[in-house]
Parts: structure tokens; C-alpha cells; sequence
């Protein structure tokens, strides 16, 4: 069933939420999840992403991701729009999700490529085309190749913007040179969004043409990222410079002090818990940092909370 | 809860079972899992591995999975080992399918890596010792970093052969500096299984220690591989070379016909369709050959067909 | 002999010089290098950098690379800064083509990391420290990871920043999640010049702290790529967006022509040659675009030139 | 100018030669370079290979490779058959030192492909029979996917076996999958000669049509590796298996001990130098082990020392 996505333009900062756990590290947990929703939308966030990589998505049983959407659906109770993450390697368990997506009152879903086999741009184009032919709601490519071992190519994604209901590209690849090439290829087709993950370039891609950021950091600063997304939408370069050197704070002393790339992760999860909106826990295969990181991830968080509210 | 594994070496032929599908390309064929698992037992095979990469597990819903897990014991009826595959992002899900398996009378489990974010060893290590605590069944590793983005580490398999449900290891890397590596530090420990799945290496890694073959090509001719396992265990080179040469011919008529790694199912599954043992049907994201391809994948397959019929 | 460099800041659009060669593809075009250096100076360029990865460096004899060091320093005769390559994976090559670029009168020298060996990033560090005491000019460090198979980790360009003759870095890798991220932990350093190569992004770093563009591009049009940097320092984002999209027009219908990564060189070149700048010859193991591809060079970079010409 | 180039077959234990070097860490130890020489002519080796990987050919200087080439074949004095290793990103240094080793005396030349650039498989194709083409020698292809970026793929070599010139492959890759369809693939020229390069896998390749193995640990103990080469052609695998567990004993204890893929080097050398061969001395990009790695090396080689000639 063919549906005819209303192409708004789709921007702003959409944070990809941390999905907060129980001490399992498996169980949802309920009350984390409104604590943190109503903190993203007090910060003035343009949406919010569920079930992205920063939700640990992939590492959630099904059952959760189920009740994940419920819940926060829910809790947002249309204040702002919800993209639910649907990426799979079964094409039936993304259409699933997807349903539930749409049962629950969410407005968008976002779809990285199938991440277990190589793929070729021809595979790529033809699953994304027949995925969008049986959605229910509007489509969002995720291009993430650092996990999913293949780059939608330019090519491919200017192809894919014919459907009706794909309306955007979010890309994590951190590679502004293929960021840039979208923007100009697609500079006829103003309504398709194109929206970066790293919130260290969100600043400079819009600046050149990008429509927005989901940001990780913004689950907890929502108002900092809205406010350099906001300066970025009015070109202040002024304002750019002071609030970009915040969040490239909290990539340096937050986001990188493990030893492996889910440091990301745990440290996000950790200044969560240390800021007190929701627990550090984490599924499977990470867990949370340990005594001594945390230490440091306390001590900078609450050098950096300091310093923006100073500022903001 | 701690199953003491009994670490009986398990080895020969095991097929990974590829997975019968009907003309919607997400349903299960249930004839076709019959005809197949009939072939594969009448055909020799010490075992069978079904939801593995050959399977096309990570493309089909959990409902297929279960469904595949079920009648494939059934139809099994004991006869030899079932292997099942229960590689996945989320551990839930993972111990849900060892769970099914151990329902439905299977014998092992196999698990390759989380495969979508990036590991350390060290996480991994402690993700495989977590995940073999809690399961039923014992436990095979399987290596396959080509699709999961990691290797399991010399050092970090020695480790993991030191719990007592971890009896054995797949490795489908190719590297046989890697496998020789494994045979020489896990000498001590001759109930640990080392098996190989490229059928291309079957040979000469049995007759440097390792213990079988997860072939895909077994589906199609389980004797021929059968035959190969028997030749290579009894030391006859002269043997090994008439049957290794026509494994090499599958190898290069077969599977690498289209442009892309998904070749090697499509092609395995025009093959199997040409012997009229199952249909040739492929879950997204792949689809089976198209017609120009497909002749030749006939052509192949007859001459090779007959050749092994004069041969055993 | 340890050198205390001047350390002024160095920045601007520093064309990476293709290097013109005869029909034989091997030896140097001198009245094509003439003819380029002429072309870029009266473009405007506030350098120029000679045996780069756009200069076919790796590809020319030592003898050419010393002839071409000899010749251009002769043509530029200090009216711009001449920067030169001296990437190799022998550490006295290296220290070689230094010693030549100094003699000749070049201003900086330029290195990637030895590209043979997989290095760990403490083994690079001893080696660019290494390098750096011993070399008679000012360095910069070059990162360009698809290349050389190794990434310069943010740490440590901030550990060999610490080094007297290091001056900068150029950064080809198009991440600018990693560049921000050394504009942030250098921002203590202004001396300490931070460039990129792609020209598809040289605004967007400018904009937020970077120093200019080592852009191939500017071989055909000088002025476009000044004209950029310019508003890029100017901060006139109305300007900026007139500029990029111009060289947007040139990445996407002159770079990407053929089917491999040297499509960029050989579409490069030629529009040089369709320029009347230089012939089209590339050394082994590349060679021209054929006729086919050709033609569609031809055809865009005459409406590209004639935009230009339009607007600047 | 093309040489017929007369295609016996090239097999057995052919040693990369390390490059002894003096303590300057940069210059040929010609004393060294004639006891290691002396020492693997009497093991009983069937050729010796200068300038290769574990050789740190590019690593060194061109003057330096030149008086390595010189001496080596003067030293050699035709006793066996000397192949040099020309890999180069230039084409024409490459023929340089081919020129060099023709007039040395030399047998053979040995490329990989050039490693600066990507390549596609037809521009390595073209770049390979054009080399070919023009060298003095007859030319042994040689994979070495890790360090080279580009997989010479059986498809591209099974077109350049037509080369008169072109008269093997070494590979490198350590994928057996590779190999077997290599020899499958150019069964009909029994006159290619297909040799790899680990040590661990010489065995097995040969039992399975491979013709021998350019093993680095043959710089320590040659006669090892003679005994297990003619224990593979002698397909006599009871001895196989002995010998085996020594050859992965030296990878497990002498070629692991360091954080780096440099320490295959670096314990080799260290070895050799224990051994009381060469000096250690290593070229940058890398340096020796430090005392504690070199105390494991000193006892672990000591021990292997014995266990040796206890069996040969």
C-alpha cells in the first residue's frame, strides 16, 4: 500500500534518545523514559528519534522496542513529532515495527540499510524502494556505514528521493563531502530533508544547506543544541563559535574516554545519570563504565552543566 | 543457569542449511524443508545447521525462525545433531532462539558476534561468556568477520574454550593462518571442535586438525561432500584431489556468476531449484538470479551433476 | 639538527599542483608546469603545494620529483610559498626530497605517514617526531587515511603539535567530526595551521576555525576557489552559497565520471587539457579518460567555465 | 622489450630475506647480509627472496636496495636462484631495480601491485601485463591484500598467467579460499607457480597443488622449513604434523609478543639476532623490541632452538 507522504520539511534538533534501562540492563524503564522525554521537550527539541543507534536499538529485545514506542508515543501525546527506528536485516520485523510505529501515533520512521550481508548500490536501491512501497508512514534513510558496512551512494539516494514516501536522509557518516554532494544534488527537491547525526558538524552543515541535527548530546543539553541549531538558522556566527565550543567540549571529555568506540555510549549514559534524569545501564554487549571512568565523566559533566547555564 | 556441557568433539559434515522459502520470498516452505532435510540425512551428513548465514537467518522474521527451528526437529527426528543458529544484536532474543531450540529437541547453538555496533575482544569476550552462562544448550563460536565486523581473537577463543558450554568453534574467516593458529593453541583441548565453513578448505584443514565442514554446497550434493570429509579423515590425498577438483568447479560455475557476495546464495539456490529439491526463492534483501544468469547456473549444475554421479 | 620553525599562521588556497607530463607519461611536461604555476599565480593562490596525491607524486621517479621540485621553485621565484611533498616510506627519501625542496627555495614540506606498513598510532608518533627533528624546512603533517591505510588520531596531532617544526596539518579525510575536533584541542595553538583538501568543504571549515583548502580544483580555476576562501573569511554566507555551488558543479560532472577513485584525477586533468592549461597524460598505474568520457568533460567544463567567467 | 621468459616451475622454500642492518637503523650490514646468505644456503633453500615484505624494502633507501641487490647475488654466486622484489608505486623505479637485478645476476623479479592508490581490477590488470612488458626478468605476481589495499583477484591473474612474462604468484593473503581456486583455476598451466607466503599454511597449500612457501622463519631455521616442505611434497603427513607444531610454536611465542602488526618483525629480528645471525636493528617506521619484549624472545627462541635440532 502505497502512501502519499506530505513532504514537509522535516528539521530541527531531533535528539536520538537513549533508550534508559532497569538495573538488568535489559527492562525498560518506564519512568526513565518520561523523565527524559519531558526533559527533551522542556529544552525545546524539534522531535525525537527512538530506537536509533545512541537508543541501542539493535541490542533491544523486540518486546521492548515494542513497548518503547508505546511509552513514548504516548508521553509525547503529539507535542512533537516521534521518528521511530524500524532498521532490520528482516525486512518483515522493519515492516512490524513500523506498524506499531504508526499504530502508536508516531509521524516518521528511519531505516538504516540491512547490516548482516554486503550489499551492492543496486540491492541497496531495490530494498529501500520496495521497504517505502509497504511503509505506513513517511521514510527517513539512515546512511551509517561505519555499522552497516555500506554507504547509500549519492547516486542511490538521489534515486530513492523519487519515491513519494521517502522524505529524508539522516546521515551519520560524518563525511561532509558526501553531505555537501547530497545537498547540491537535491537542491531541487527542497523538501527532502537532509539531516546529519554528528552534532559536531550540525552547526556547519546547516550553515551550508543541512536541515538539521540528531544529536546525541542533546539528551542531556536539549536546550544547548536547539540554541546552536537556532544560531546556525540565523547565520550568527558569533553565537556558533561560543556554543560549538561546548558541545566539541562534550565530545573531548565526555564521549572519548574508554578505550573502545561505545565509549560514546557510556559516556552519554553515565553524564545522563550523573545530570539525574535517568540510570547509567546498558544492554548487551556494553555495560556501563566503571568506577574510574565515571569519576571523570561526574567531574567534566558538571564543569560543562556550569558552564551552559551560564551561557543559555 | 550452568549446563555442563557434554564435550563430545563434534565434527564431518554439516551443512548449513539453506532456507526453503515460498514464491512471497518470506514464507516458510514447509515441502521444501522436508525434501531438503531427507536429502541432506540421505546423503550422509553428520549433522545440520539451520539459521545460519547460508539460511538467510538475520533476513527472516522471528516468527520464520521459530517455525524453521520447529519442523526442522521434527523432521530430524534425532536422526543426527541440529545445529541452530541464534546470532543476533540482542541477547534476549539470542537465549529465545536457544530456548525454541532446545524446546524443539536441537542439539547445539552457534553464535556469531553482535554483529551492528563495533567490539572490543575484551567486550566480546565478556558478551560470549554472559550469553553461555545463560543458555541451555551448549554453545559453537562462529567466526565470521566479514559480516560482523570483528574477528574473534586468538587469544580471546582460548579464553572463551575455557567455559564449560562453549565446545567448539566455526570459523567461515578463510584465513587459515588464523584456523592453524586455533588447532595449535587448543592442541590441549581435543573436545573443543575446529571446523571450517568454506568448503573449499574442508580438505586440507581436516587433515591439519580440524574437525569438518559447514558446506553450503552439501546441500546440493551432501554425499560429494560426505566423500570428501571421509577421504580427507583417512589421509587420501589422491582421493581428496578428484573430489577437491569438483568442489572448485561449484566454487567458480556456481557461485560467483552475478556482481555481487550475493552470488554465492542465489547461486546456491538456483542450483538446488534446478535439482528440483527446493524452489529457488531468496528473502529480501537479495532475490534470486534473473533468467540470463540462471541458464548458466543450469548448464553448470547438469554437467557438474553428472560428474559426481560417475564419481561416487 | 633541530630547526625552530617560524610559525606564522599559513592558510588560504594552496592548489595541490597535478603534475603536467609528456605523452610518454612518465616525464615532465616544463612548459606545462610553466604554463599551470603562471595560471595559478595570476589566479590569486596563496601557494602552492607540488607531489601531493593530486600531483602523482608516488607514481614519478625520484628524478622527476626532483625536476619538478627544481622547476617550479625556479617559476614561482618566491612570489608564492612553494610547499613540497616528501610522503615515502622510506624515512631517507624523505629526509632527500626535503633536503632538495630546501635547496631549490621551497617554504614547507608536506607528509603523509609511511603508507606500506600498518603502523600502530604510537609508531607514528615516534616517526613523524623523528622526522620532524630531522628535516631542514617547516612540516606539516598530511592525514589521508584512505591512502595510507592509518588515521593521525586527534591525540596525536595535539602530542607532535608539540613539536618546534611542525606547523599544521592537512586533512584529506573529509571527516570533519575529526577536524572539529582538532580545531577545539588546538584552539590554543592559532599558529598551528589546521587545512583541508576536499574543496567540497573548505567553506564550511573555514567558517568554523579552519585555515584554507588544498583544493584540486583550483588548478583549472583559481579565482573560483580564492573567491571562496575569500567569502568563506569574509563570512558572507550569500556569497558562499553562489561559490559552492559551482564547485559542487564541477565535483559531480567532472570527478565522478568513470567507474574508479581515479575518475578525480582523470577527469582532472582533463579539463586542463580541454583548459588548454596542460596535456592530459597520468602516469602508471592510471591512464586518460577515453574518448567517450572525454567528451562529457569537454562539454561540462566549457558551461562551468562560462558560469565562472560570469561571475567572477 | 618482451622476454620469453623460460616457465620451469619455481617452488619450494624460498626465504624472504630480512635486511641486516647497522646501528644507524638505516644502512646495509654487509657482514650480516653474508652470514644470513651463508646460513640459508646451508638449510638447504631452494632460492631466497631480497627486498620483500619482511625484507622492509621500502622502508629502505634506493642506494640502499641497490647495494642489498648487489651484494646479495654476488654472495649467492648463482648457488640458488635470487628473486627481488620491485614492488614500487612507481613504475619506473621499478624497472630500475629490475635493470639493477638483471645485471646482478638475479632470476626473477617479484611486484605487488602499487599501494598509494586505489585501483580498480582492469587498471591493475592494464599496469601489470604493461610492466610485464618491460621487464628483463620473468615476473612473479605477489598478493599482499593487507598492505596493498587491492586484492589481485583470480580472475585478473588467471588473465595475466597468458603474460609470457608473468610466471607466478606469491600470495600473501593468507585466504586458502583464494588459493584453492587459484590452483583449480590454472590447473592447465601446471607451469605458473603458485606459493605463499605464511609459514603456517605452507604445508596445506602444498598438499593441495601449492609449490612451496616463502616462509620469514626460514631466516632463523631453514632446514625447519625444508623439512617440512619436502615432508608436504612427500605427503608424508605424520611428519607434517610434527614439524607443524614447531612452525606455530615460533608464530605463537617469537611473532606475537607486541602490541603492533610490527611485531612479526620486530621478533624476528630479535631472533635472529639471539641466534647470533644479524643484528636487530629495524627501519622506521618501526624499531626493535624493547628488553622486556626481548627477554621474552631471547628464552621462547632458545627453547624452540633446542626442540629443533632435537628433530632434524
Amino acid at each position: 500500500m502505497l502512501i502519499k507522504a506530505n513532504k514537509t520539511v522535516v528539521g530541527g534538533i531531533i535528539p536520538p534518545m537513549v533508550t534508559p534501562l532497569l538495573s538488568d540492563n535489559l527492562s525498560l524503564d518506564i519512568k526513565g523514559v518520561n523523565n527524559l522525554l519531558e526533559h527533551l521537550i522542556a529544552g525545546g527539541v524539534h522531535g525525537v528519534f527512538v530506537l536509533g543507534t545512541t537508543g541501542e536499538s539493535t541490542s533491544l529485545s523486540y518486546k521492548t522496542r515494542e513497548q518503547l514506542i508505546n511509552e513514548s508515543c504516548k508521553i509525547v501525546n503529539s507535542r512533537i513529532p516521534v521518528f521511530v527506528g524500524i532498521t532490520d536485516t528482516s525486512i518483515e520485523e522493519s515492516l512490524q515495527l513500523a506498524s506499531m510505529a504508526k499504530k502508536a501515533g508516531a509521524s516518521y520512521v528511519v531505516a538504516a540499510p540491512p547490516y548482516y550481508y554486503g550489499l551492492g548500490q543496486e540491492e541497496l536501491y531495490k530494498y529501500y524502494w520496495r521497504l517505502a512501497d509497504s511503509l505506513p508512514l513517511p521514510l527517513f534513510l539512515y546512511n551509517m556505514p561505519s555499522h552497516t558496512k555500506i554507504n547509500i551512494d549519492e547516486r542511490t539516494v538521489v534515486r530513492l528521493s523519487e519515491h513519494p514516501n521517502i522524505v529524508g536522509l539522516k546521515d551519520s557518516s560524518a563525511n561532509t563531502v558526501y553531505f555537501q554532494s547530497l545537498c547540491y544534488l537535491l537542491k531541487s527537491k527542497p523538501d527532502f530533508s537532509l539531516i546529519v547525526g554528528p552534532e559536531e558538524i550540525t552547526a556547519e552543515t546547516i550553515l551550508m544547506g543541512g536541515k538539521g541535527g540528531v544529536n546525541g548530546g542533546a539528551n542531556m543539553f536539549p536546550k544547548l543544541y536547539v540554541a546552536l541549531y537556532n544560531a546556525a538558522i540565523a547565520k550568527d556566527l558569533a553565537r556558533i563559535e561560543v556554543l560549538q565550543s561546548l558541545v566539541m567540549d562534550i565530545t573531548t571529555s565526555i564521549y572519548t574516554l574508554g578505550s573502545y568506540g561505545s565509549s560514546y555510549l557510556k559516556g552519554l549514559k553515565g553524564a545522563l545519570a550523573t545530570l539525574g534524569i535517568i540510570q547509567a545501564h546498558i544492554a548487551p554487549p556494553f555495560s556501563c563504565f566503571d568506577e574510574k571512568e565515571m569519576n571523570k565523566v561526574v567531574k567534566n559533566i558538571k564543569r560543562i552543566e556550569k558552564e551552559i547555564i551560564k551561557l543559555l
